[in-house]
Protein backbone atom coordinates (compact mmCIF):
# COMPACT_ATOMS: atom_id res chain seq x y z
CA UNK A 1 0.00 0.00 0.00
CA UNK A 2 1.57 3.60 -1.00
CA UNK A 3 0.13 6.33 -0.75
CA UNK A 4 0.88 10.18 -2.17
CA UNK A 5 0.16 13.09 0.07
CA UNK A 6 0.32 15.98 -0.87
CA UNK A 7 1.30 18.44 1.93
CA UNK A 8 2.32 22.50 2.21
CA UNK A 9 4.34 23.55 4.68
CA UNK A 10 6.31 26.99 6.09
CA UNK A 11 9.81 26.42 5.86
CA UNK A 12 11.63 29.16 8.24
CA UNK A 13 11.42 26.55 11.06
CA UNK A 14 12.53 23.49 9.49
CA UNK A 15 16.54 22.78 8.38
CA UNK A 16 14.79 22.07 5.30
CA UNK A 17 13.21 18.61 4.06
CA UNK A 18 15.49 15.85 4.62
CA UNK A 19 16.08 14.03 8.24
CA UNK A 20 18.89 14.87 10.08
CA UNK A 21 19.24 13.74 13.15
CA UNK A 22 18.75 16.55 15.96
CA UNK A 23 17.63 18.71 14.17
CA UNK A 24 13.69 19.94 13.44
CA UNK A 25 13.08 18.81 9.50
CA UNK A 26 10.27 18.26 7.47
CA UNK A 27 11.03 14.32 6.92
CA UNK A 28 11.97 14.04 10.85
CA UNK A 29 8.75 15.40 11.30
CA UNK A 30 6.83 13.46 9.01
CA UNK A 31 8.28 10.03 10.17
CA UNK A 32 7.57 10.69 13.50
CA UNK A 33 3.52 11.77 12.77
CA UNK A 34 3.62 8.79 10.14
CA UNK A 35 4.32 6.43 13.13
CA UNK A 36 1.55 7.62 15.05
CA UNK A 37 -0.76 7.34 12.42
CA UNK A 38 0.36 3.77 11.41
CA UNK A 39 1.21 2.73 14.35
CA UNK A 40 4.73 1.77 13.09
CA UNK A 41 7.79 3.14 11.31
CA UNK A 42 6.57 3.91 7.68
CA UNK A 43 8.58 4.66 5.04
CA UNK A 44 8.30 8.03 3.43
CA UNK A 45 10.08 9.56 0.40
CA UNK A 46 9.89 13.04 -0.86
CA UNK A 47 9.63 14.77 -4.37
CA UNK A 48 12.66 17.15 -3.42
CA UNK A 49 14.87 18.20 -1.09
CA UNK A 50 14.19 21.77 0.18
CA UNK A 51 16.79 23.45 2.15
CA UNK A 52 16.37 25.30 5.26
CA UNK A 53 13.84 28.07 5.38
CA UNK A 54 12.39 26.70 1.83
CA UNK A 55 8.68 26.71 1.83
CA UNK A 56 6.24 24.71 0.00
CA UNK A 57 2.95 24.75 -1.04
CA UNK A 58 2.51 21.40 -2.82
CA UNK A 59 5.31 18.96 -2.08
CA UNK A 60 4.37 15.01 -2.80
CA UNK A 61 5.31 12.45 -0.40
CA UNK A 62 5.03 8.81 -0.68
CA UNK A 63 4.42 6.67 2.74
CA UNK A 64 4.11 3.09 2.79
CA UNK A 65 3.15 1.98 6.00
CA UNK A 66 3.99 -1.19 7.48
CA UNK A 67 2.42 -4.84 6.99
CA UNK A 68 -0.46 -5.17 8.83
CA UNK A 69 -0.78 -1.40 9.59
CA UNK A 70 -4.35 0.23 9.89
CA UNK A 71 -5.56 0.46 6.22
CA UNK A 72 -6.70 3.88 6.64
CA UNK A 73 -8.98 5.06 3.32
CA UNK A 74 -6.77 8.04 1.15
CA UNK A 75 -9.58 10.49 1.61
CA UNK A 76 -9.29 10.30 5.12
CA UNK A 77 -5.62 10.71 5.32
CA UNK A 78 -5.69 14.32 6.15
CA UNK A 79 -7.92 14.43 8.72
CA UNK A 80 -6.11 11.39 10.43
CA UNK A 81 -2.80 13.18 10.48
CA UNK A 82 -4.15 16.84 11.63
CA UNK A 83 -3.81 15.67 15.74
CA UNK A 84 -0.25 14.81 15.06
CA UNK A 85 0.81 17.51 12.82
CA UNK A 86 2.47 21.01 13.79
CA UNK A 87 0.76 23.60 13.00
CA UNK A 88 3.36 25.02 10.45
CA UNK A 89 2.85 21.48 8.12
CA UNK A 90 -0.10 20.07 6.80
CA UNK A 91 -1.37 17.27 4.61
CA UNK A 92 -3.41 19.04 2.21
CA UNK A 93 -4.36 15.60 -0.16
CA UNK A 94 -3.87 11.90 -0.24
CA UNK A 95 -4.76 9.17 -2.86
CA UNK A 96 -3.42 5.94 -3.51
CA UNK A 97 -0.55 4.68 -6.45
CA UNK A 98 1.04 1.96 -7.51
CA UNK A 99 3.78 0.76 -5.77
CA UNK A 100 6.10 1.52 -8.44
CA UNK A 101 5.01 5.55 -8.00
CA UNK A 102 8.56 7.24 -7.50
CA UNK A 103 7.31 11.08 -5.90
CA UNK A 104 11.08 12.19 -7.05
CA UNK A 105 11.80 9.90 -10.40
CA UNK A 106 7.95 10.43 -11.71
CA UNK A 107 7.92 14.30 -11.92
CA UNK A 108 7.23 15.56 -14.85
CA UNK A 109 7.17 19.52 -13.66
CA UNK A 110 8.06 22.09 -10.95
CA UNK A 111 7.08 24.79 -10.37
CA UNK A 112 8.54 27.02 -7.91
CA UNK A 113 7.76 30.76 -7.38
CA UNK A 114 10.30 33.16 -5.45
CA UNK A 115 8.68 36.46 -3.86
CA UNK A 116 10.30 39.65 -3.57
CA UNK A 117 8.68 42.28 -1.40
CA UNK A 118 10.03 45.92 -2.13
CA UNK A 119 9.47 48.03 0.78
CA UNK A 120 11.86 50.17 3.36
CA UNK A 121 9.71 48.10 6.06
CA UNK A 122 9.11 44.78 6.47
CA UNK A 123 5.67 43.12 6.79
CA UNK A 124 5.62 41.00 9.87
CA UNK A 125 1.92 39.17 8.59
CA UNK A 126 4.60 37.82 5.49
CA UNK A 127 7.95 37.51 7.81
CA UNK A 128 9.24 34.06 6.30
CA UNK A 129 7.63 33.76 3.40
CA UNK A 130 8.93 36.55 1.36
CA UNK A 131 12.37 38.18 0.35
CA UNK A 132 12.04 41.32 2.40
CA UNK A 133 14.27 43.66 0.05
CA UNK A 134 14.70 47.57 0.74
CA UNK A 135 16.48 49.16 -2.16
CA UNK A 136 13.44 50.76 -4.04
CA UNK A 137 14.11 49.47 -7.85
CA UNK A 138 14.29 51.66 -10.96
CA UNK A 139 11.16 51.85 -12.64
CA UNK A 140 12.36 49.90 -15.63
CA UNK A 141 13.05 46.97 -13.23
CA UNK A 142 9.81 44.85 -14.70
CA UNK A 143 9.70 45.23 -18.15
CA UNK A 144 14.01 44.32 -17.41
CA UNK A 145 13.42 41.55 -15.39
CA UNK A 146 10.95 40.27 -18.16
CA UNK A 147 13.23 40.08 -21.15
CA UNK A 148 15.61 38.69 -19.10
CA UNK A 149 13.37 35.84 -17.60
CA UNK A 150 12.56 34.39 -21.53
CA UNK A 151 16.50 34.33 -21.98
CA UNK A 152 15.96 31.05 -19.49
CA UNK A 153 13.40 29.64 -21.68
CA UNK A 154 13.98 26.17 -23.26
CA UNK A 155 17.22 23.37 -22.29
CA UNK A 156 20.14 24.71 -21.30
CA UNK A 157 23.05 23.60 -19.41
CA UNK A 158 22.20 25.78 -16.57
CA UNK A 159 25.99 25.09 -14.76
CA UNK A 160 26.39 28.65 -14.12
CA UNK A 161 23.19 28.45 -11.92
CA UNK A 162 24.17 25.36 -9.90
CA UNK A 163 25.38 25.69 -6.04
CA UNK A 164 29.08 25.41 -5.96
CA UNK A 165 30.23 22.31 -4.69
CA UNK A 166 27.17 20.09 -5.96
CA UNK A 167 28.27 16.79 -7.87
CA UNK A 168 25.11 16.60 -9.89
CA UNK A 169 26.72 15.29 -13.38
CA UNK A 170 23.93 16.43 -16.11
CA UNK A 171 23.63 20.01 -15.57
CA UNK A 172 21.27 20.33 -18.39
CA UNK A 173 17.44 21.31 -17.50
CA UNK A 174 14.80 22.84 -19.57
CA UNK A 175 12.33 25.84 -18.15
CA UNK A 176 9.08 25.26 -19.91
CA UNK A 177 7.45 28.53 -18.29
CA UNK A 178 8.87 31.99 -16.68
CA UNK A 179 6.98 34.64 -15.17
CA UNK A 180 7.79 37.69 -13.79
CA UNK A 181 4.24 39.57 -12.05
CA UNK A 182 4.10 42.86 -9.62
CA UNK A 183 1.39 42.81 -7.31
CA UNK A 184 1.18 45.94 -4.99
CA UNK A 185 4.36 45.55 -3.43
CA UNK A 186 5.60 42.03 -4.38
CA UNK A 187 7.36 40.88 -7.24
CA UNK A 188 6.72 36.98 -7.81
CA UNK A 189 9.08 35.22 -10.28
CA UNK A 190 7.09 31.95 -10.92
CA UNK A 191 9.49 29.08 -12.75
CA UNK A 192 8.25 25.89 -13.65
CA UNK A 193 10.81 23.45 -15.18
CA UNK A 194 11.05 19.72 -15.39
CA UNK A 195 14.10 19.53 -12.84
CA UNK A 196 16.49 21.91 -10.86
CA UNK A 197 20.10 22.35 -9.86
CA UNK A 198 20.98 22.89 -6.36
CA UNK A 199 20.29 26.64 -5.62
CA UNK A 200 19.11 27.32 -9.26
CA UNK A 201 15.56 29.07 -8.44
CA UNK A 202 17.26 31.31 -5.86
CA UNK A 203 20.38 31.93 -8.34
CA UNK A 204 17.73 32.86 -11.25
CA UNK A 205 16.11 35.22 -8.91
CA UNK A 206 19.33 36.94 -7.43
CA UNK A 207 20.08 37.21 -11.15
CA UNK A 208 16.85 38.62 -12.38
CA UNK A 209 16.57 41.67 -9.23
CA UNK A 210 20.39 42.41 -10.68
CA UNK A 211 18.87 42.91 -13.88
CA UNK A 212 15.86 45.05 -12.13
CA UNK A 213 18.27 46.87 -10.14
CA UNK A 214 20.74 47.71 -13.45
CA UNK A 215 23.83 45.75 -12.16
CA UNK A 216 22.97 43.43 -15.35
CA UNK A 217 21.79 43.81 -18.56
CA UNK A 218 18.48 41.59 -19.67
CA UNK A 219 21.01 40.23 -22.47
CA UNK A 220 23.49 39.62 -20.24
CA UNK A 221 22.14 36.44 -19.49
CA UNK A 222 22.67 34.44 -22.52
CA UNK A 223 26.52 34.58 -22.59
CA UNK A 224 25.93 33.96 -18.40
CA UNK A 225 24.46 30.54 -19.41
CA UNK A 226 26.73 29.81 -21.98
CA UNK A 227 29.73 30.83 -19.45
CA UNK A 228 28.81 27.72 -17.07
CA UNK A 229 30.33 29.48 -14.69
CA UNK A 230 28.88 30.51 -11.16
CA UNK A 231 30.67 33.33 -10.89
CA UNK A 232 28.81 35.17 -13.62
CA UNK A 233 25.45 34.87 -12.40
CA UNK A 234 24.05 37.35 -9.82
CA UNK A 235 23.71 36.55 -5.76
CA UNK A 236 21.66 33.24 -4.19
CA UNK A 237 18.85 34.80 -3.06
CA UNK A 238 17.83 34.36 0.51
CA UNK A 239 15.60 30.77 1.05
CA UNK A 240 12.89 32.38 2.61
CA UNK A 241 11.41 33.95 -0.20
CA UNK A 242 11.22 30.27 -1.99
CA UNK A 243 8.63 28.43 -2.08
CA UNK A 244 7.85 24.77 -4.06
CA UNK A 245 4.36 25.59 -5.72
CA UNK A 246 3.75 22.87 -7.52
CA UNK A 247 4.92 19.46 -8.75
CA UNK A 248 3.22 17.36 -11.41
CA UNK A 249 3.15 13.90 -12.45
CA UNK B 1 6.52 67.04 19.55
CA UNK B 2 3.81 64.46 18.79
CA UNK B 3 3.68 62.13 15.81
CA UNK B 4 1.42 60.13 14.66
CA UNK B 5 2.30 56.49 13.17
CA UNK B 6 1.17 53.98 11.79
CA UNK B 7 1.98 50.57 12.63
CA UNK B 8 0.92 46.78 11.58
CA UNK B 9 1.45 43.86 14.20
CA UNK B 10 0.58 40.32 13.99
CA UNK B 11 -1.14 39.71 17.19
CA UNK B 12 -1.00 36.05 17.87
CA UNK B 13 2.10 36.35 20.16
CA UNK B 14 1.01 39.51 22.33
CA UNK B 15 -1.05 40.14 24.93
CA UNK B 16 -2.98 42.45 23.26
CA UNK B 17 -2.40 45.91 22.91
CA UNK B 18 -2.68 47.37 26.75
CA UNK B 19 0.32 47.46 28.54
CA UNK B 20 0.72 44.95 30.99
CA UNK B 21 3.53 44.18 33.55
CA UNK B 22 5.17 40.75 32.91
CA UNK B 23 3.27 39.93 29.42
CA UNK B 24 4.41 41.28 26.03
CA UNK B 25 1.79 43.49 24.92
CA UNK B 26 1.83 45.60 22.25
CA UNK B 27 2.30 48.54 24.06
CA UNK B 28 5.12 47.05 25.99
CA UNK B 29 7.13 46.36 23.00
CA UNK B 30 6.48 50.06 21.88
CA UNK B 31 7.39 51.76 25.25
CA UNK B 32 10.76 49.72 24.79
CA UNK B 33 11.26 50.21 21.36
CA UNK B 34 10.51 54.52 21.58
CA UNK B 35 12.93 54.35 24.77
CA UNK B 36 15.94 53.21 22.98
CA UNK B 37 14.89 55.81 19.64
CA UNK B 38 15.11 58.55 21.91
CA UNK B 39 16.97 58.17 24.92
CA UNK B 40 14.17 58.20 27.24
CA UNK B 41 10.46 57.64 28.29
CA UNK B 42 7.93 58.55 25.81
CA UNK B 43 4.43 58.52 25.97
CA UNK B 44 2.55 56.05 23.77
CA UNK B 45 -1.52 56.08 23.26
CA UNK B 46 -2.96 53.90 20.98
CA UNK B 47 -6.05 54.26 18.78
CA UNK B 48 -7.76 50.71 20.49
CA UNK B 49 -7.47 48.05 22.59
CA UNK B 50 -7.11 45.26 20.89
CA UNK B 51 -7.52 41.47 22.73
CA UNK B 52 -5.06 39.47 22.74
CA UNK B 53 -4.25 37.57 19.61
CA UNK B 54 -5.83 40.46 17.33
CA UNK B 55 -3.78 41.78 14.75
CA UNK B 56 -3.86 44.93 13.10
CA UNK B 57 -2.44 46.30 9.48
CA UNK B 58 -2.85 49.73 10.22
CA UNK B 59 -3.13 50.35 14.35
CA UNK B 60 -1.99 54.42 15.21
CA UNK B 61 -0.11 55.87 17.90
CA UNK B 62 0.77 58.67 18.96
CA UNK B 63 4.55 59.16 20.34
CA UNK B 64 5.58 61.91 22.69
CA UNK B 65 9.33 62.20 23.03
CA UNK B 66 10.63 63.54 26.54
CA UNK B 67 12.12 67.11 26.18
CA UNK B 68 15.28 67.31 24.89
CA UNK B 69 15.22 64.32 23.11
CA UNK B 70 17.12 63.93 19.24
CA UNK B 71 14.55 65.67 16.74
CA UNK B 72 13.98 63.14 14.17
CA UNK B 73 12.29 64.03 10.75
CA UNK B 74 9.12 61.71 10.84
CA UNK B 75 9.80 60.47 7.59
CA UNK B 76 12.97 58.56 8.63
CA UNK B 77 10.93 57.50 11.99
CA UNK B 78 9.96 54.13 10.77
CA UNK B 79 13.04 53.33 9.77
CA UNK B 80 14.74 54.42 12.97
CA UNK B 81 12.65 52.07 14.57
CA UNK B 82 13.66 49.18 12.41
CA UNK B 83 16.31 47.97 14.50
CA UNK B 84 14.49 48.16 17.60
CA UNK B 85 11.27 46.68 16.31
CA UNK B 86 10.66 42.37 16.79
CA UNK B 87 9.02 40.66 13.44
CA UNK B 88 5.75 40.84 14.27
CA UNK B 89 5.37 44.70 14.68
CA UNK B 90 6.26 47.48 12.50
CA UNK B 91 6.30 50.67 11.86
CA UNK B 92 4.47 51.72 8.41
CA UNK B 93 4.68 55.29 8.01
CA UNK B 94 4.66 58.54 10.44
CA UNK B 95 4.19 62.38 10.58
CA UNK B 96 3.67 65.50 13.05
CA UNK B 97 0.72 66.00 14.40
CA UNK B 98 -0.50 68.78 16.13
CA UNK B 99 -0.33 68.65 20.31
CA UNK B 100 -4.42 68.27 20.56
CA UNK B 101 -4.06 65.47 18.34
CA UNK B 102 -5.23 62.52 20.63
CA UNK B 103 -5.34 58.77 18.45
CA UNK B 104 -8.09 57.39 19.99
CA UNK B 105 -10.78 60.38 20.64
CA UNK B 106 -9.87 61.33 17.18
CA UNK B 107 -11.46 58.88 15.26
CA UNK B 108 -13.49 59.19 12.47
CA UNK B 109 -14.03 55.51 11.61
CA UNK B 110 -12.47 51.98 11.87
CA UNK B 111 -12.35 49.14 9.73
CA UNK B 112 -12.20 46.17 10.71
CA UNK B 113 -12.17 42.79 8.80
CA UNK B 114 -13.12 39.08 10.09
CA UNK B 115 -11.04 36.14 8.13
CA UNK B 116 -12.91 32.63 8.34
CA UNK B 117 -11.02 30.06 6.52
CA UNK B 118 -13.16 27.27 5.20
CA UNK B 119 -11.58 23.98 5.04
CA UNK B 120 -11.19 20.30 6.48
CA UNK B 121 -7.49 21.48 6.92
CA UNK B 122 -5.78 24.38 8.09
CA UNK B 123 -2.94 26.53 6.16
CA UNK B 124 0.32 26.57 7.84
CA UNK B 125 0.80 30.07 6.09
CA UNK B 126 -2.47 31.98 7.64
CA UNK B 127 -1.71 30.27 11.29
CA UNK B 128 -2.69 33.19 13.94
CA UNK B 129 -4.23 35.19 10.68
CA UNK B 130 -7.86 33.41 10.42
CA UNK B 131 -10.47 31.69 12.09
CA UNK B 132 -9.88 28.25 10.87
CA UNK B 133 -13.22 26.65 10.26
CA UNK B 134 -13.55 23.29 9.21
CA UNK B 135 -17.14 23.05 8.83
CA UNK B 136 -18.77 22.61 5.56
CA UNK B 137 -21.31 25.67 5.13
CA UNK B 138 -24.05 24.83 3.06
CA UNK B 139 -24.14 26.73 -0.70
CA UNK B 140 -26.29 29.28 0.17
CA UNK B 141 -24.13 30.51 3.07
CA UNK B 142 -22.92 33.74 1.20
CA UNK B 143 -26.15 35.17 0.36
CA UNK B 144 -27.80 34.74 3.53
CA UNK B 145 -24.88 36.42 5.67
CA UNK B 146 -24.71 39.26 3.22
CA UNK B 147 -28.31 39.50 3.48
CA UNK B 148 -27.78 39.42 7.39
CA UNK B 149 -24.83 41.50 7.46
CA UNK B 150 -27.37 44.59 5.79
CA UNK B 151 -29.04 44.77 9.36
CA UNK B 152 -26.20 45.77 10.94
CA UNK B 153 -25.86 49.00 8.76
CA UNK B 154 -26.88 52.25 10.47
CA UNK B 155 -26.92 53.77 14.17
CA UNK B 156 -28.20 50.91 16.43
CA UNK B 157 -28.19 50.16 20.26
CA UNK B 158 -25.55 47.29 19.87
CA UNK B 159 -25.56 46.04 23.55
CA UNK B 160 -26.38 42.36 22.60
CA UNK B 161 -23.35 42.22 20.90
CA UNK B 162 -21.13 43.40 23.88
CA UNK B 163 -19.22 40.91 25.87
CA UNK B 164 -21.08 40.42 28.80
CA UNK B 165 -19.16 42.44 31.92
CA UNK B 166 -18.28 45.58 29.88
CA UNK B 167 -19.40 48.40 31.91
CA UNK B 168 -19.35 51.01 28.67
CA UNK B 169 -22.84 53.38 29.28
CA UNK B 170 -23.62 54.52 25.76
CA UNK B 171 -23.95 51.04 23.73
CA UNK B 172 -24.55 53.15 20.48
CA UNK B 173 -22.67 52.77 17.84
CA UNK B 174 -23.36 53.44 13.75
CA UNK B 175 -21.71 51.07 11.31
CA UNK B 176 -21.40 52.58 7.81
CA UNK B 177 -20.57 49.84 6.10
CA UNK B 178 -20.57 45.93 5.80
CA UNK B 179 -19.16 43.93 3.55
CA UNK B 180 -18.91 40.16 3.19
CA UNK B 181 -16.44 38.71 0.64
CA UNK B 182 -15.43 35.08 -0.64
CA UNK B 183 -12.30 34.45 -2.49
CA UNK B 184 -11.30 30.78 -2.66
CA UNK B 185 -11.50 29.17 1.25
CA UNK B 186 -11.57 33.07 2.75
CA UNK B 187 -15.19 34.31 3.71
CA UNK B 188 -13.95 38.17 4.70
CA UNK B 189 -16.21 40.12 6.94
CA UNK B 190 -15.22 44.25 6.21
CA UNK B 191 -17.01 46.45 9.01
CA UNK B 192 -16.50 50.47 9.01
CA UNK B 193 -17.64 51.81 12.13
CA UNK B 194 -17.84 54.63 14.09
CA UNK B 195 -16.54 52.66 16.97
CA UNK B 196 -16.79 49.28 18.70
CA UNK B 197 -18.02 48.07 21.80
CA UNK B 198 -15.84 44.75 23.69
CA UNK B 199 -15.96 42.13 21.09
CA UNK B 200 -18.77 43.66 19.19
CA UNK B 201 -16.81 42.50 15.47
CA UNK B 202 -15.95 39.00 16.80
CA UNK B 203 -19.84 38.44 17.84
CA UNK B 204 -20.88 39.96 14.64
CA UNK B 205 -18.95 37.90 12.74
CA UNK B 206 -20.01 34.41 15.00
CA UNK B 207 -23.38 35.21 14.28
CA UNK B 208 -22.99 35.82 10.85
CA UNK B 209 -21.14 32.32 10.41
CA UNK B 210 -24.25 30.96 12.59
CA UNK B 211 -26.41 32.64 9.92
CA UNK B 212 -24.40 31.21 6.78
CA UNK B 213 -24.43 27.83 8.61
CA UNK B 214 -28.57 27.79 9.04
CA UNK B 215 -28.72 28.01 12.94
CA UNK B 216 -29.92 31.39 12.70
CA UNK B 217 -32.11 33.16 9.50
CA UNK B 218 -31.18 36.52 8.31
CA UNK B 219 -34.04 38.66 9.37
CA UNK B 220 -33.76 37.06 13.12
CA UNK B 221 -30.70 39.87 13.09
CA UNK B 222 -33.31 43.23 13.70
CA UNK B 223 -35.14 41.27 16.99
CA UNK B 224 -31.35 40.06 18.23
CA UNK B 225 -30.85 43.79 18.26
CA UNK B 226 -33.65 45.01 19.66
CA UNK B 227 -33.66 42.79 22.56
CA UNK B 228 -29.88 44.10 23.32
CA UNK B 229 -29.03 40.53 25.37
CA UNK B 230 -25.89 38.85 25.05
CA UNK B 231 -27.23 35.60 24.50
CA UNK B 232 -29.76 36.31 21.44
CA UNK B 233 -26.54 36.84 19.22
CA UNK B 234 -23.99 34.07 18.39
CA UNK B 235 -20.68 32.89 19.37
CA UNK B 236 -17.89 34.83 19.78
CA UNK B 237 -15.36 34.33 16.85
CA UNK B 238 -12.24 33.38 17.96
CA UNK B 239 -9.09 36.80 17.98
CA UNK B 240 -6.92 35.21 15.79
CA UNK B 241 -9.58 35.77 12.40
CA UNK B 242 -10.08 39.54 13.56
CA UNK B 243 -7.48 42.46 12.08
CA UNK B 244 -8.08 46.37 12.94
CA UNK B 245 -7.21 47.14 8.79
CA UNK B 246 -7.72 50.87 8.36
CA UNK B 247 -8.50 53.76 11.10
CA UNK B 248 -9.18 57.36 9.76
CA UNK B 249 -9.42 61.09 11.63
Amino acid sequence: MKYLVRIAYLGEKFYGFQYQPGRRTVQGELNRVCEQIFGGVCRVTGCSRTDRGVSARDFCISIEPPEGAPRIPARKLPLAALPFLPRDLVFVSARIVPESFHPRYDVKTKEYRYVIRCSPTPDPFLAGQVWEYPVTLPKNALPRMREAAAHFLGKHDFAAFMAQGSDVKDTTRTVFCMKVLKKGKLITVSITGDGFLYNMVRIIAGTLLDVGSGKLEPDDIPSIIASKERKRAGVTAPPEGLCLWKVSY
